[in-house]
């Protein structure tokens, strides 16, 4: 068993110890983990994430409930424990339903969201992530392109990978846990996360990657947790700026986001997926109007999302208020692919350029 | 410019040609292409695909509706044909919005609906795929995973690389166009095509691929062209048998319809991309029984989806109506991933080997 597994496994047993240690010392066991209401879940202005407030929810045996809770924490303790021991993983579903092999009864999930909660749980309590248990995500699936040269550690062996020299143009694929990956080498200057398909092979097509020196990090839409590791050990271990493409709609300034401040439902792992420093590209509300793009008009739900971060803690800046209610007044919206209509270099030959020289990155 | 550029581009100018020559003849330049409604579209028993019927329609210049879509056309030939002489491609949500920097307002596509439609016309009129327009889609992103040695031509050059020994735990990314690519030397016995990236992850962890002289393809639920095109040159070229893994619903047969038999949309590409000699593993509805699977109850939109499936010539089997009058009658449903309730390693242990060698596959 490698020493990550070995780490994540102490933890996982000691937490099991405690409810013996309970037991033996005639307390009832309990397990106590932050409230994770969205009161309790405050963005703190100086780090820039998401983080927990003090409130405290207790799991108790004294009620049949409780208990039932903590029996099913224990079984999956074991699972996750044995997972461990034998360098193996799973996705969420499977431990869902490999629950109903198990031979307690009440151990078994009812649905899959108990199960889900509960990995949840683990990792809060015992400050493992679900990577480090060996949880796999449902589809990871987003890809890299660009002058790095990277170390896979793989079930086969190391794979020595250049992201551009040995790869096909679809790129590299992510694994769904990117600490597997050593960074060796590279040629970088800063990284650019794009959020469509279509923008991501307008970008390889380009050469965009091999003329400025970029790693190109397809997000696909909301992006999974690789996609967000990976960007932030880029960020944090290669000192690269981080920059973030997207359309320019109230949903995908949320993508940006939760790259850059992660998530409320993710607040527990903003030191292991967030990158603060993240900075937006565009598609700008300013870009829409400076660069006469096609549009299509803002719908109820779009301006209600817009009103809302108005009021987000992470959008509270005088460029991004400056931007929202630009948008609000112009009702209009765009897309990245719209800077097309300008003819297909544009993006690389006028857009990209002036929006990154205009933020200091190249 | 490549052969097959020249050759595409010389089918495209063909057309243009032809609306060049009735004009100077002195007649109204016209179009025709086979109806496209469902009634003109049938299932041709002894190739096993879809197939356009004898009716057809014309567009003709004769209205000034029809004008403008022959002025549209014309223009999209154009875009066409300098795209392949300069050996670039490019979405169809890009053409949408490139069609803004044309000249004759008139020519300007209304919504993406009418480019998506006139791009599917030309593909039947010049038979020329849209792969070979060099048209990309907005997302592709499947996998590939197991003996095979093949080379990608990208425009950076060629690249040789090994689907197991080159590539990370995420296998190797299909290109866009997967005519790209050349298949040098293979260890396969068959294609194992997996409809979730759960299932595809049990398998590739559990090495299977190796174990088993699989090439794993990642389905990522209903397939892209691209996923199901390299699934017909692997089975044709490489003469190796094609399976199915889905999950035990209606919906995921039709996944399996559309890479054995293509779909209504795509009658013009059967020989294109259909397999129509791929086999279904399951999830069948008599595993679900014989092997006591977690089940969901059938939805309504299930129960109607397996009527219709009784109706559709695709499934005018005996296994099929067996199959399909089996599951309305125990009405459940099953998922891949629920074989983890006989633990994690029971699909690759006990049911793919059981039900693969029931197929006569190994």
């Amino acid at each position: 068993m490698s020493t990550e597994n070995d780490d994540a496994q102490a933890k996982l047993i000691d937490l099991a110890a405690e409810f013996y240690d309970q037991f033996a010392g005639g307390q009832i066991p309990e397990m106590s983990i932050p409230t994770r209401t969205k009161s309790n879940i405050e963005y703190d202005e100086d780090e820039r994430v998401w983080v927990y407030g003090d409130r405290k929810s207790t799991r108790s045996a004294n009620s049949v409930r409780g208990a039932r809770k903590l029996l099913k924490a224990v079984y999956t303790i074991d699972f996750l424990a044995n997972q461990l021991e034998e360098d193996r993983s799973s996705t969420l579903r499977e431990l869902y339903y490999l629950s109903e092999s198990w031979d307690a009864k009440e151990a078994q999930f009812s649905d899959q969201d108990e199960s889900n909660q509960l990995i949840e749980d683990l990792e809060i309590v015992s400050d493992v992530t679900r990577e480090d248990f060996h949880m796999r995500p449902e589809e990871s699936g987003a890809t890299l392109m660009g002058p790095l040269h990277l170390r896979e550690q793989t079930r086969r062996g190391e794979r020595d990978i250049h992201c551009q020299e040995d790869v096909g143009e679809g790129g590299y694929q992510i694994p769904n846990n990117p600490d597997t990956i050593e960074f060796l080498d590279h040629d970088a200057d800063f990284i650019l996360c794009v959020e469509t398909g279509g923008m991501r092979d307008r970008l390889v097509e380009n050469g965009f990657d091999d003329e400025h020196n970029a790693l190109i990090v397809h997000l696909k839409g909301q992006p999974a947790r690789a996609t967000r590791r990976i960007t932030r050990r880029l960020h944090q271990e290669l000192d690269l700026p981080v920059t973030v493409f997207t359309d320019g709609d109230p949903w995908s300034y949320r993508i940006y986001g939760s790259v850059a401040y992660g998530s409320i439902k993710s607040a527990h792992l903003s030191d292991y997926l967030a990158t603060p420093d993240a900075k937006f590209i565009g598609i700008q509300p300013a870009d829409i109007v400076e660069y006469d793009l096609p549009t299509d008009p803002l719908s109820d739900s779009d301006k209600n999302a817009l009103e809302s971060e108005l009021e987000d803690p992470r959008y509270q800046t005088d460029y991004w208020k400056e931007q929202i209610e630009l948008q609000l007044e112009i009702e209009k919206k765009s897309e990245q692919q719209a800077l097309a209509s300008h003819g297909l270099d544009f993006v690389t030959e006028t857009y990209l350029p002036e929006r990154l020289s205009e933020m200091g990155i190249i």
